[in-house]
């Protein structure tokens, strides 16, 4: 057993810094790390965390997530406490350009993933813990510190069941059960049976303690060692603002700092504080991951002309470039057989989780294996990932490198009707920053720009169709991220129609149809929405002196939008053919109709304009 | 007891139709309305719901939502065994203009809320629960259908939480645990256990039965009915495809209609059916919902220049509105002191519900009191609301009466960080069909926009800011939906500047600094960000031919990207100040001027444009 009178010197400190720093900050939540210093002082100097703190990425640390990010004070004194972050470091907290940010971020070193919207550790602790399990084979664990009041999220309840159903043993989460939450009392204040009742009923080993004390703490990080079959969870009563009398197990004091008076008090109690006390982190082994051969993915053979869903070659690229990529790994939540991820995993079923109908979960598991080096492909509806956007917009500030494949956009899905048409995919993935947004209009874009996205770092967003659409493109064709594609273009067209995905279909239909009437239009393929070959809109606006944009979208902050934006100030016309009418139930071509983003409709506007 | 016999003659012609209908439509899911059939069946015609079925709309109607929406040839077959579907109709199903699409919508009488993404139907429910038992004051209950496979969204486990929280016996859930996903076994097949324990662990009531045993099934909704104290979960083992013996229990079968001939088979195992037998469903008491006076509310009273958040005016706008407009309820996710949904706690309690960190079950329940008659205010920082945007979206289909408040928009809201600041909510909540988003930048603009939120029918968002920002407004002003306000006109203006929120104030600073240099700008307040004011800002780029917008948001989607695609075609330059970097923490100034949206950066791109 570790030396308690030192952990306790070590949680003085660390209680001293969270105090001292959030005065000087002016602002941030000393009494959530108070509640919590005793828990955090117990794993990582009790001797139960391993990690290598010169080598922070180091494949072999056990991981320690912050889901409660607002404690970040508390984080950071961890890392001060173990003489990696300076005194002087500490007083930059919150400060503009200083590392130790409100909520952690990468910026700081010792970051697993940024976290401030509650409810999201846990799932990111999750994709860490199945990589360690299932794919590098490594005996890291995951640890993820949560708040009480976070519990109420539904997404820990979903990465509760799933970490329980892949038996993810190497995962401990510890509630810090200190009942009060931002306005007041959390629902269920000290009862720490309602904790410890549902995470049984998910699966869970539990284990309930006073979470101030240390042999008590430093037991169960030894018992949660121990368990082999299922995830632990440690429930420990606590106070916040622990060991400050006037603002411990009060309400009112959530993310507020002490005044320069109300420190002095709260020194006065702390008592001596051994400032130069460090602690000690035990080193993890220094084991390889499981390794995996690479060798060069197959060819593509596409017969032009041919129907196939772009949904289908995204399963079918996938599959194929698996033994290029072996750092794919792909998830998908109960849909596999409607958005194709099931092609890859039969394929590969080691490198392929099903994670049921719990889609944010399934996000931050996609963040969680990224942030350990894999190239995660996540699937589900377009409509659904809406389900996630704020783990989507989160997983940005993790600089994350996950992909993500909406299928069945659009009212071109038919008769389901609209609750199963996604249609502001386009703009919410648009709003990430740096993040890349294709959409294929045929099965070799499809498997080309599945492969520029697993090259890619960053988050891309693909988006896929349910219908079948003919090949259009050679197999040799090459597509890039930011570029576009010009399939008709002659010096007399009367206008320019840029169009993706189903829509392109619908122009080059209208192409045909009109040059039948001797009417000339320009069609560009913009499989790249972000970013945008601007250039070659800019050409064509110059060109032809009017646009027509057509997608199977709502009008706001998708193509139209985009290409307008583009084009703003160029004195180019542009007409934008989006979804403007309550979607309904129909066949696909009546739906397109009705919502005038069909060949009828663009020959309509084209006519229109002559 | 009902007459068992006659229920399941009921069954059948339910059944008998679920099919043919499926296979005249050639899509629909079949097998899910099934497993089903004998619960609902059971429901309706066995005496425990009540409806006045001439009135759908009748307060005292018990309300049954079909989580599980794809079960909708269940649903509109039982609605033909109760007279109210003809033949004929039922045979329209999906089809193009027919009332019966294929989930659930308004277009049917019967609907109670569109469903079709799953894990949403049981938040409704307690909406329309606390509704009944806390607002109206009526006896009726509400009945939710769930899948199995839906069970694992965590959206379900929020409903399950607040629903026990409050006490909603009036909630009766009813679990339809066929096994079967859609696309292979659920986690937990027919281990009725694990949902019995995880309910009763969020305090539910339970009772399992078999879902195809009418005695059971009876005494169930019995038993439920009589529950004091909490809400009832009846969990009921079914077989998916109940009743056709080459489906039943039979993976490969979910979404699937049958063909001509296994139809034909089908019907030869289900055996005669008496086409002309039909149910009857109670009639309910007809008591008045509990009224409310309602009396003018009165005036407002800001000093000019005095600096007040416009999240605070939020606030006290609906505490002052209150008492004018009744059926105003607002609902927060625990940041009531934050979003200062509190001030309206304080003097309304009954009319506040506290919906803890779980916003998808608050834009839910939300929706469900709406559909009750009620004007729900649903308020959070608006990064948190992007956690329920699918509820949000779904929100659009059953004609949702919602008001959103999403406080903390930006940058400018400093130290916390990159997690809380909402850069991408005016995105989402422009794709809303004929969705409103307002964004004012005083405490005056607020107060008039929250009444014409409040006035207004249909979903809309309000934008509000952390920082307080003088009141530029006198109090007699008049605010639209739509609108704007030209603040600063001037015949020999260079550029017009177009702002909303916080970034207002940084353009009519830039506005007074420039003008002492003898460089005139106009300004337009764009409060309204949709609709927008097109007359106005093709007004002004006529007159100054290049317009700059600043907004705290990031660039797509947001006010540059709605103003330039207005524009578009105009020949305005416009010039889109927005944020563009990796936000961090620092004080709001720094942050403004490191996006650059701060006056400095609008007076850096004016003077760069002369």
């Amino acid at each position: 057993m570790a030396d308690i009178q030192k952990l306790e010197q070590l949680a003085k400190l660390i209680r001293y810094w969270s105090l001292v720093s959030t005065t000087e900050a002016g602002s941030g939540h000393p009494s959530s790390s108070l509640s919590a210093t005793d828990l955090m002082t117990g794993l990582l100097f009790g001797g139960a965390f391993r990690s290598d703190v010169d080598r922070p990425k180091h494949p072999n640390n056990d991981r320690l997530i912050f889901s409660k990010g607002h404690a970040s004070p508390l984080f950071y004194a961890l890392w001060l406490a173990d003489g990696k972050v300076t005194e002087k470091e500490m007083m930059t907290l919150r400060k503009f350009g200083s590392p130790l940010e409100g909520h952690p971020t990468p910026a700081f070193a010792y970051t697993e993933a940024a976290t401030g919207s509650l409810g999201q550790g846990l799932s990111i602790g999750v994709g860490m813990a199945l990589n360690a399990k299932y794919l590098d084979k490594l005996p890291y664990r995951t640890y993820v510190l949560l708040g009480d009041s976070e519990m109420s999220e539904g997404s820990q309840w979903e990465a509760m069941e799933i970490a329980a159903y892949y038996r993810l043993n190497n995962l401990v989460g510890i509630i810090d059960v200190n009942r009060l939450g931002q306005r007041g009392e959390t629902m269920y204040g000290h009862d720490l049976d309602v904790y410890r009742n549902r995470a049984a009923a998910f699966g869970w080993e539990t284990i309930v303690i006073d979470g101030h004390h240390f042999p008590q703490i430093l037991t169960a990080y030894d018992q949660a060692a121990r368990v082999r079959d299922r995830p632990v969870m440690i429930i420990a009563k606590t106070e916040k603002g622990k060991g400050v009398s006037f603002i411990e197990g009060k309400n009112g004091w959530h993310g507020k700092a002490l005044k320069k008076d109300e420190l002095a008090r709260a020194l006065t109690e702390l008592g001596p504080v051994d400032k130069d006390v460090r602690g000690e982190i035990k080193r993890p082994d220094d084991l390889s991951p499981a390794s995996r051969t690479s060798a060069k993915a197959g060819p593509i053979a596409y017969a032009l002309d041919k129907p196939v869903s772009t949904r289908h070659a995204y399963g079918t690229a996938l599959d194929r470039l698996a033994v290029q990529y072996p750092d794919i790994i792909v998830l998908d939540a109960e849909v596999s057989n409607s958005t194709f991820a099931e092609i890859f995993k039969k394929g590969h079923p080691d490198r392929f989780f099903e994670m049921y109908i719990a889609e944010q979960n399934m996000v931050g598991a996609g963040l969680g294996l990224s942030l350990r080096g894999k190239v995660p492909f996540v699937s589900s509806f377009a409509a659904f990932l809406t389900r996630a956007f704020d783990q989507i917009r989160m997983s940005q500030y993790s600089a994350a490198n996950v992909k993500f494949c909406g299928s069945h956009a659009g009212v071109s899905i038919g008769v389901d009707g609209s609750s199963q048409m996604g249609l502001e995919d386009i703009a919410l993935f648009r709003t990430i920053l740096d993040g890349v947004v294709l959409y294929p209009s045929d099965a070799v874009a499809a498997e080309r720009l599945v492969e520029e996205a697993a090259k890619h770092r960053g988050i891309v967003y693909l988006r896929t169709t349910r219908e079948d659409t003919p090949v259009i493109y050679r197999n040799d064709e090459v597509f890039r991220i930011g570029g576009s594609k010009v399939l008709r273009r002659n010096r007399r067209d009367v206008v320019t129609v840029v169009a993706a995905g189903i829509t392109l279909h619908e122009a080059l239909a209208a192409y045909e149809e009109l040059k039948a009437d001797g009417i000339p239009i320009g069609v560009i393929d913009l499989y790249s929405v972000k970013p945008l070959d601007v250039a070659t809109l800019i050409e064509a606006a110059r060109a032809t002196g009017t646009i027509i944009t057509v997608e199977d979208h709502y009008a706001e902050g998708g193509i139209g939008e985009a290409v307008r934006s583009a084009l703003a100030g160029t004195g180019a016309r542009v007409h934008s053919l989006a979804v403007r009418k309550l979607p309904r139930s129909g066949k696909p071509r009546e739906l397109l109709d009705y919502e005038e983003i069909s060949r009828t409709a663009i020959m309509r506007k084209v006519r229109e304009l002559l």
